[in-house]
């Protein structure tokens, strides 16, 4: 069984030791994975494009617990959710709604099994003290519906799919950056008509590249990205750099005749 | 078995890398886990502490191997401690003091038998040479008396207590900063007097909170954090940043009427 | 079986961990070891240095998977290469020249058979895509010659080995600088005259360590390090920023009588 980690607690302190650890102490047979723990601080939608940009290389069964909590030690409810071919664990904040919205048949269930958490929980370290013993359990065979009943008012953001403006015009946004400066934006390839400009902070771009070898350094252009969304990348360089662009910002498509 | 590790080795290099391959050379059986290689540079205190938050999170019998060891190649030694629970290999250079504050009846080992280190140890490596041919030996059942006669003249800092200054008076200090930039102190729930004023930089602090949730942005107040400290934390945002604090920063508390 | 991991891709994207899954796709069973993903982006070099500097460190058989990949979705060539020990699998683009020097015996193969591909290859992730499952079917058993035709014009830098430029003088080059900040040069021991004067940004060093213990801070010189290279060094300091100091800087040595 495997074990999949999503947070943004860092790596330089014990957090992420203490997960681990703790999922080892219920189930010592279980392979713990890193996905990342460098999410922005309490960023809940750059932890959900990146759960979903890659849950689907995983095998069959995978735990992926997920864990942007900022309000840890509140009244937030913690879930489960059974994809049919997945599970995840996560605060009940919207980090999953990418998830919900690729897979529609999900049931999710509110943690709420005391049993299967540590013996004292802590205000502040849930993902400690209750995601990693649950998937742990989990792990162990506990069926889904132990762990709590389940319940159909969780928490879903709508995706931000790019807006319509006029008969020739879409606005978009960038929706993460890379570690290499390449602009994810949330335009899939049928979004994007034949001929178009999409302007930038100022600047246009109207090329679109099947992937990145063969260009001038630096030059910007438009590929279709390994996550499924059209990314906006200069070759040997950083976009975000060059552009100035952050997550967030808009961006304007106009249809060229 | 688990072999987990804690160094201040960084994560760009090779180091982390050969510990690892070390380590799985001489038992490939074993689960290698990384706690963190992000400790300050050659910062025996930091890394003290981190241990200290997660060991026991760990299963039974885990072996933590924590090196931040600025007298590598030097006549230092090398230690291996049985607790009864968990066993830690270091360089005896003060790095295990908040473990022999909690474990009062450890066993320390001097790590002298060459046949369980790497045939030929380099100078300045011994988290390769030394430290991870010796977790690994240990994880297959060689007893850690079989690795060097006990030694009781290990270096101990004493941990850095609040010191009371006068009557009403306390002076502590911060001895970690996270990445969320919350601030870590030596003080315990039991240190803080019902009505208090915690003074840093010049600001004055008053309130305890529960958790993080329901304050204002940016709002600083004080919580009983994951480790068992005292932390002084910003509502999403960075304590330290906001109060310019470090590591090693006193602060003073006052008991109020 | 030890898969072990090299990249340039970072570790707050998705990247990593789409690569881990789609190798425990293929093999569940197969221990997936991170040696680095912090490559400076597109630093063939400094990946070849990397992996040279620690892969025999690891057990017999294990599986190298190091990707840099300027090139990807060009017409460059993937690529497999059998030591003997261990087996590498990388983009044909010269990252694997440090080790085509270290393994003069190697046998290289070009991955063209799709069926141990991803069923839909990306432009931009042959991490994901190409290398991944190669290394997880040959961690299950499938013959490196299966994978493609056997090639012998890879594609190998020459090392840049130190430079005579006069009877007393030799040019020698920084080819890494690590965690602490300490110069990787290309020297070996044997480069070295017993009295020497080491020119770099017009500072002078002429002391040999034997290690790092038992100097002033910040006091400069130089060490046999654990990659086989003498290095640049500072006594609890950092000589890349003493001597402001980079990769590719050129350094100057003269024998003195």
């Amino acid at each position: 069984m495997i074990i999949a980690l999503l947070t943004d607690f860092g790596t330089k302190d014990y957090f992420v030791g203490a997960m681990k650890g703790a999922i080892l102490n219920v189930n010592e047979n279980v392979k713990v994975i890193d996905i990342t723990h460098e999410i922005p601080p309490q960023d809940i939608r750059s932890a959900s494009f990146t759960l979903r940009a890659c849950y689907k290389s995983f095998p069959k069964k995978t735990i992926f617990v997920a864990v942007v909590d900022p309000g840890v030690g509140s009244n937030r409810r913690a879930i489960l959710v059974e994809t049919g071919d997945y599970y995840f664990i996560a605060p009940d904040n919207g980090l999953l709604s990418f998830i919900f919205d690729e897979e529609k048949q999900s049931r999710v269930f509110e943690l709420t099994e005391e049993k299967f958490f540590a013996e004292n929980i802590s205000r502040t370290f849930h993902g400690r003290d209750v995601f990693a013993p649950v998937a742990a359990h989990l792990s162990k065979g506990i069926q889904p519906d132990e762990f709590g009943g389940e319940i159909k008012d969780f928490i879903s953001f709508r995706k931000a799919n790019p807006r319509k403006i006029s008969a020739n015009k879409i606005e978009a946004e960038i929706i993460h950056t890379d570690h290499f400066g390449n602009l994810i934006t949330n335009l899939t390839e049928k979004d994007l008509p034949e001929n178009f400009a999409l302007e930038i902070n100022g600047k246009t771009i109207s090329k679109l590249q099947d992937f990145f070898a063969e260009s001038e350094k630096s030059e910007v252009f438009i590929i279709l990205g390994s996550a499924g969304f059209l990314e906006i990348v200069a070759f040997r360089d950083s976009a975000a750099r060059l552009l100035n662009a952050k997550i967030g910002q808009k961006i304007l498509i106009t249809r060229n005749p």
